[in-house]
This record gives C-alpha cells, structure tokens and sequence, in this order.
C-alpha cells in the first residue's frame, strides 16, 4: 500500500495519525505510519521536552508536529511580539475585550453544577496557549531543531517565511483545508501537503463532508498531494478515502482511545460510549466551530439564554479557567473533548499496533470486495 | 459492475437515481441504471399519468416509486382518511394550529420582497400534499397497479400492511435511514433495501456524514443490502460508497440540473453557480430538517427574528402558499429548492446518459487506482 506520497516520505502505509500525545505518535510511527504531535497545548519548553522522546523512540522513522497559526484572529494579537512581559499586557488587554454577560453566563454553568474555584495557588497560566502565531512560532522555532518530516498547519496557512524555513530544514508543511477555496490558497502560499478535512472530523472543522470534499479539492490543487481527513477509523474508511483521490488518509479521533493515549480517564468512558449522533459542531471551546464530544457544557452554550461564544481568542480566554475547575472537580456531565463522529465504532481500548493492523485488513478486503464488483 | 442487489433487479450497473421528473427517471432506467419517480409532488391521478408514461418509455427495464409516510407526524393527522371531504375538515382543523407570529413573519418577508398576492382564482390547493400516511397511502395503490420494481419511502419505515402488498405485488421496499438505529427499525418492520443517506445530501437529512454512516449501517442490519446515498455526484463518489461497504449509489441532485429535467429555469442557473458551502439544513421547508439551497428565504428563517418552524405537517401548509406567490412573482432571491453539498459539482447541463457514462469511466478509472496503490 504505496502512494507518492507516502513513498516519498518513507512510509509503509500512508496513515497519518495526529495527537498530542508522544505514546501515540511514536507507536504509529514506529508501525509503518506517521504520527503527527499537536503541539497547541505546550510551552516551547514542553515541546522541546516531547521532541527529545519522539526522537529517542522512533527508530529513525518519520514523525510530524502541528501547529496552530490562526490567521485571522485579530493582528493587533498576532503583532505583539511572544516576549513574556509583553504577552501578560497582550493578554489583560484582550481579557478586558470579554463582557460581563459571557463572564456571568460561565459562572452561572459552574454554579448550577456546583463547580468550586480553583485554589488560590492554582495554576491560571496558559489561557492564550497557541492559537495565535505569536505563541505558535516559538513552537515552530523548537519543532525544526528536530528531525521532523512534517509541519502541519491546523487552521488556516502558514505564514510564508515558515513554509520557506521548513524548507530549508528539508521539511514538508501541510495545511489543513475544509473548502477547495482555502485549499487553493494554501497552495498558493507554497505549503506541500493538503489536508482536505470534512466536516464530521473532530476539532476545528468545516460544513462540507468528506465524501464531497475531498474531490473538489483533489481537482482544485493540481499537483499537490490530498490527505483525507473526517469520519476515518477504520480500512473501508481509507479504502474510501483513497478511491476519492486521496493519498493517504489523516486520522485522529481513533487515537483518543487507545491503549497508549494520556486521554483523561474520565472522559474515556464517555467517548467509548458515545454514538456518531453525539457530537456537536460548537464554537463554544475556541470561538471557531468545532466538532466534540456533546456534553451539558455544549448543550448550556447552545441552549437558548446562551449569550453565544466570543470569537478567537477571547472564547478559549473566557472558558479555560472554568474547564480547569470542571476538570479539578471531577464534573463529568461538563466534561468532553474535540472528537469526530466517529467515535461511534470507538468501542474499545486497543494498542495502537492492533488498530493499525485491523485497519490494513479492513483496507485490503474492502479494496478486493470493489474489485468483485467491478470485474462482475 | 456488479453487487448482488444490482443483479437482483437486472441493473446494467448499481445506480440509483432519484427524480420528480419521469424523463429523468426514463432515461436512467434505459442507460442501465434504476430511476425512482419521487411522488410526493403528484395527486393520484396525476401519479397514475406518470406512471403509465413510464410503463410506455422504460422498455421493460426496471424503475421504482418513492413516497413520503413519515411515522412521527401526529396520529390524529394519518388517522384521517384521505377522502376528499374529510382531508378538507383536517386541513381546516390543522391550519388552526398554526401561530398568527408565524403567519406574520412569513407576510413580513413577502412584503419586504413585494410578493404580490395570487390571484382571487389562484391554486390554493396541495396544502398538505403526500406529506401523510393519508394522503400517500393511495398513491402507494396507484403505484402498485404498475410493473414497478421498488417501492422507497423517503421519511421512516413503511407500514408494515404496505411492504406486504408491496411484496404480494412482488416489489422490493427500500427506507431510508439516517443512523444505524433506524436502520436496524426498518429492517425489522421488513424493508428489504436500506437507503443510508449522509447528512451531505439534499432534502431531508439527519446529521451524521455519509463517510461515517455508510460501515455503521452496513454492520448493523446484517445481510440486507445496503445503498449509499448523499454526496455522490461522480465516479469516485460511486467507487467510495462501493468500498464503504455499499450494494450501491442513490443519487439525487445530480440529476436537477441535466438536460431532461424539469427543474425550474429559474433556479438551474442557481444549482450551477451554488458551490458546496451554498446549502443550509434548514426545518423552513417541511418543519423537518432537510438540506437545501441556502437564499434569502432560508437566511430569513435562520435569522435571530424568525420564529422557529413549526412541526411537520403544519409548516409546510404555513409556507407553501408563499412558495408559490414567489414563484409567481419570479423573486429568484428566495427561490431554492432541495439540493445536497454535490451542488457544488453540478456546473454544467448534460443529458442523463452522458453523465452516466462519465459516471462509470470515472469509478472505472479510481478503481484501476486504487489497485495501484494496494499493489504497490
């Protein structure tokens, strides 16, 4: 199972696996596929410290790190330099842009579940994280001291002195796309990779599905190869993926239960017994539509007296703390996380190895069933 | 090309194509594939005109009629019978439900767009149509008195009385169905084909994506075949539903914008120039949600002022009589229609066979690739 791409990359199977956690990169990796790291979540520091592992426990094999640069959020944001002293002024600044309203919505939630504050020495750092492109180029900055194959864009293109560093660092970019439109543009910017991603992935996403995208963007990108990403978990799924014209396909929410995921162990459960109906496409954790598990927090933002989300960055702003205190409390009505839908078949805990193996079956059988139809 | 099911039916290839206009559903029938004459628009006697057309124009090859008996209006509506008296008393006690806020707001986009009335002698008619086991029921026995080869139901299970006529009539019974669950609802009430639409396609839609539903179904109701449908507008689409696990292709949008069809002039350059992102899955057009053209009209009832819609049946009698005036009054800005996300593709008028032959050569050729990439 061969594409240009993967060929090129030096993989045994073109499977793209992103998660934030190394265990799960590497296991993929160290399988035939490339495990991507999302980086969002970490210091540059963090991240350096993530990095060193992933290269002592790849065997030399390919791994990727995604970032996220989002371009439109307002530039005053993204003008300010990531300096720590000037990020705590950009952060107040932006934090007195929040109304009350919203302020007095989220502790009216924490109430009625009976959330309490964290302590007074509890941890209130880390409420821009990476979602602007002054936190995220420090990232970027570690990611290439590193023998990376890949750095992939998770909203909207990499700036172009980034792209043309990471070709000096003979590394392939890859953008995220959820239209033919912001695909052509990604190209144009001069990214290598496009990840067509449907409107049923997990996390940020768009409104048009897969099975209608990944064509359109395959005909509007030319040359450049597709990644097909949303509602992938098992091999008909790449199988699918493929006979779209894709060149390999771009999973993630399969990963959240495996055997090797750091995913919260409260929310596990949650996630095995969800049904593909229970997601919801919300703007409630970042400001930006995206995909995750349904919970009574997603429901309260959707319901009728919400004052509806504020947009990136300010939402992530206003709600970090509460999902802090939900967490610390152990509220787990409140408590979900970005999936796609198919965490419907997500019904069990398996090492990464075996979901990879089933999946190459899977792929393998499904590509002979196509075969019996077409020859009969 | 070849699945069990398509040689059941003696299908040339497993293409099925769904249509309001008989030509369009002729046309499919003689390439090869099996066209369904969607009824809901036609009387008895005007369902009874069609058909017999068809009998004359589909050289003995199979076609099929879908109707709309959807389980979860309310009872009191399917127990009426359909007898023209008592329909008219229903129809009397029905609009009685409908809230003055919601005759309002339907008056208040009409004037904003000065819609003139109809005329004092206009149609005032078709005001609940085949949106009921009432009023479907008999064109299920018009049906039935032709050579037709399947019998679909658009909106929940059959009743069980009509798959067995259906069945005593020696006509397979299609349903389709949005999740596993109703699936599985459906095979048990003993429908023999499962239509599994993705929420990507035009008309009434439920919310999961064909990516995701297509395995899920396919595992859930054993050895029934199944078809895929939403989204599918090419040959990779075709190859993709195939390797999802599907006996078949259901398709619909595609054919508004070919050559034979009836679609209103007025709205064809629309379908064209729509991309995928012109679509909202909106309840504005039958209280159910269903996918459709994104205009003014659907705008207006997404809106922050909109009332909401009403339940199904009563919202398409609050609306119909404005679809109608619009129509008259040629205000293309409000004039959609029920499309999936394929629209985006649809750029060009051809003739049915012509888009079939495309059809198969493209799912011929993704096919070839797919084997290429497994080899290699």
């Amino acid at each position: 199972m061969r594409t240009p791409l993967s060929a090129a990359l030096g993989l045994e199977f073109p499977l793209f696996a992103f998660s934030h956690c190394r265990d799960v990169v590497a296991a993929v990796t160290r399988a035939g596929g490339l495990g991507v790291l999302g980086a969002v979540y970490f210091t540059p520091d963090e991240l350096e410290t993530e990095l060193r592992w992933l290269d002592a426990h790849t065997d030399g094999k390919p791994y990727g790190v995604d970032v996220v640069m989002p371009a439109s959020v307002s530039s005053s944001v993204n003008e300010v330099s990531a300096k720590d002293s000037a990020r705590t002024s950009m952060e107040e600044t932006l934090k007195s842009y929040i109304p009350d309203r919203h302020r007095t919505f989220v502790e009216g939630i924490l109430d009625k579940y009976e959330v309490p504050d964290l302590p007074a020495d509890g941890d209130h750092s880390h409420q821009l994280l990476g979602w602007t492109d002054a936190t995220a180029r420090p990232q970027v900055e570690v990611a290439l001291e590193h023998p990376i194959a890949l750095l992939a864009s998770a909203l909207g293109p990499l700036p172009a002195d980034i792209v043309e560093l990471a070709h000096r660092n003979n590394v392939r970019t890859a953008g995220l796309a959820s239209s033919a439109h912001h695909a052509r543009k990604q190209v144009d910017s001069g990214v290598d990779i496009i990840v067509a991603q449907g409107t049923e992935a997990g996390g940020h996403t768009g409104e048009i599905s897969t099975m209608v995208l990944i064509p359109e963007v395959v005909d509007a990108v030319g040359d450049t190869p597709v990644l097909a990403a949303g509602g992938i978990g098992d091999g008909r799924q790449v199988a699918a993926a493929m006979a779209l014209g894709a060149q390999g396909a771009w999973t993630g929410s399969i990963w959240l239960t495996v055997a090797e995921a750091d995913t919260d162990p409260r929310v596990v459960p949650k996630l095995l017994a969800a049904s593909s109906r229970d997601t919801v496409r919300s703007r409630a954790l970042t400001g930006k539509p995206a995909r995750q598990l349904r919970t009574d927090w997603t429901d309260a933002w959707e319901g009728t007296d919400s004052p509806g989300a504020l947009p990136m960055p300010l939402q992530y702003m206003l709600v970090s703390e509460a999902h802090r205190r939900i967490a610390r409390a152990g509220r787990t009505e409140l408590m979900g996380m970005p999936v796609g839908q198919i965490v419907g078949s997500m019904t069990d805990v398996r090492p990464v190895r075996e979901v990879i193996y089933q999946l190459i079956e899977e792929y393998a059988a499904a590509v002979e069933r196509l075969g019996a139809i077409t020859e009969a």
